[in-house]
């Protein structure tokens, strides 16, 4: 974040940007420049956009925006996975519909018993556990699990330029966080590896969490349902709660993201909205309008008259998955 | 947070803690040692005790430990006044024994009306607000009113050694968090101000808050009502949620921080729990035991036992308020 020593007196810092480019994996576009421009005016003191570093803050949303969501969220894959692991070892429970359609995989099945049946996977998947333990239990399966199409581990399938992007905002003194509908702990299990945001700058979905003192010790227990769903008007929402202020550049992909970039970019000042397009047919799938997981209808109607930065994963990306192929 | 420059070359950096006293008002005592030695092994690389800095997290309460709460906590005096003026410009407001109890500053009488009646308090004088314009109004408030017996203004009444306490955390590379059960917005509205704490390192209670888009503009508002309420076993959840890890190092003064200290300490390797003990009848207020705010009775029967540092007002602190007198 900073640089520190000999770096950090003027007289001696060389203009790093223009020898090494920050974003190596974006192609030349209007998406690069945009973003480029944007972070020159907001951290360069002479500027009449120029935004003091404790306010500058970056939201990103996750699934689809960080890292690949298709052909299943990746949570809902490992809830999948836990469901039929725990019922081979015990198969009395499976006692709804929604835990049989999980276990079986059968993933329209689970769709029909609605939020109620999603809620049960997740409940059984995600409790009786403490948060450390269900970290190991995400680490361990995303580091070693392959996904269905790319034979990558999922831990592999997050996006190289927006890794380069966060890297770059951290670097230009910018605070980076997640806030993602998936849950605290399931992020938190592999935030800090993938994309070097620390457990405190991930904001997500809270499943309930519960103190007692257990033979003595005091003791956090993940339990079932949910206490906050970090999703659409209650985006904007869990930041404030979390982070206080409101962010200056926020990005998305998908209309659960409209309402955080939308108030986000309402702001006063500069401010930068950004929307991963998934275009990407050959690389990763290519959906928008009407698709199951990550619609994108309002957003493509709306991001131009709003300014905001719609990017085209098929020409604005050079590169795709941080896993080297 | 870090010394820059030409300070971290290690060739040039001055013992710059064996020149000045970074507790200047913490009287010699085994409260003070306790903290140093503390701080010194953690932070000594060579040390068994030593903790890298990301994982040098401190929780501190903040009514009774960070500031004081008498003869009334400091948010419940700002509701009272609140509804008070309100209740001027519109009596007809005052429509529940609670409410006529808040406005008459009649604490016995608010006190008969339970958690319903105080919910009642807080949502009138919380609720149908920005965040913003809310913490505008508390930190004009804050800085304007006299407090009924010190003749300082609330903001004036922070602690002076727990204010150098947190300073010196984070010039060793702590983080420095707020764990209250005031709410948010109450707290952010001066946190930075007084403690040096931004608002993304503020945990508390959460008001209601709902999202809306009025005339066109995404807008936060607070509602009636608590989203959660922070405080005994719930300080460790909200921990949990917010930083996503445990801290190192807890500050409390009543058994409502009982929780959160012993869940701090109880973690693997150096832990630092630490009471304000109010003995100052003088200057401030003495009260531990049955006292209706500020209740310490199972925290001074465990104190020793678990090694928690009491820290005794009258006798360890050689200054108390942060404003000069």
């Amino acid at each position: 974040m900073h640089r520190c020593a000999l770096w950090s007196l003027p007289f001696l810092v060389l203009p790093l940007t223009s020898l090494a480019d920050p974003l190596p994996s974006w192609n030349d576009s209007a998406s690069k420049t945009a973003i480029l421009d944007f972070v020159a005016a907001v951290t360069d003191p002479t500027s009449d956009s120029y935004v003091p570093e404790p306010d500058r803050i970056a939201v990103f949303d996750n699934d689809g925006t960080l890292w690949s969501e298709q052909p299943l969220y990746f949570q809902l894959a490992y809830a999948l996975d836990m469901v039929r692991q725990k019922a081979e070892a015990d198969p009395a429970i499976l006692t709804s519909d929604a835990l049989r359609a999980a276990a079986a995989g059968d993933i329209a099945a689970l769709r029909e018993t609605g939020r109620e049946g999603m809620l049960e996977v997740v409940s059984l998947s995600h409790a009786n556990i403490t948060p450390e333990a269900f970290r190991a239990s995400v680490h361990g399966w995303l580091t070693t699990t392959e996904h269905p199409t790319t034979g990558l581990t999922y831990a592999e399938m997050t996006y190289q330029p927006m890794v380069e992007l966060l890297r770059y905002l951290r670097d230009e003194d910018f605070s980076t966080y997640i806030v993602s509908g998936g849950t605290l702990d399931f992020m938190r299990a592999i935030a800090e590896e993938a994309y070097g945001i620390p457990p405190a700058q991930v904001i997500g979905s809270i499943v309930n969490l519960s103190y007692s003192v257990e033979d003595g010790v005091p003791t956090l227990t993940k339990q079932p349902g949910l206490f906050f769903v970090d999703r659409t008007g209650d985006k904007p929402v869990g930041i404030m709660n979390h982070i206080g202020q409101r962010p200056i550049f926020a990005a998305g992909n998908s209309d659960a993201d409209f309402e955080m970039v939308d108030w986000v970019t309402a702001g006063e000042g500069a401010r930068f909205g950004m929307f991963i397009h998934h275009t990407d047919a050959e690389r990763e799938t290519a959906y928008d309008r009407g698709s199951p997981i990550g619609a994108l209808d309002v957003v493509l109607d709306e991001a131009e008259g709003r300014g905001w930065v719609l990017v085209d994963m098929a020409k604005d990306w050079s590169r795709v998955w941080s896993a080297t192929p």
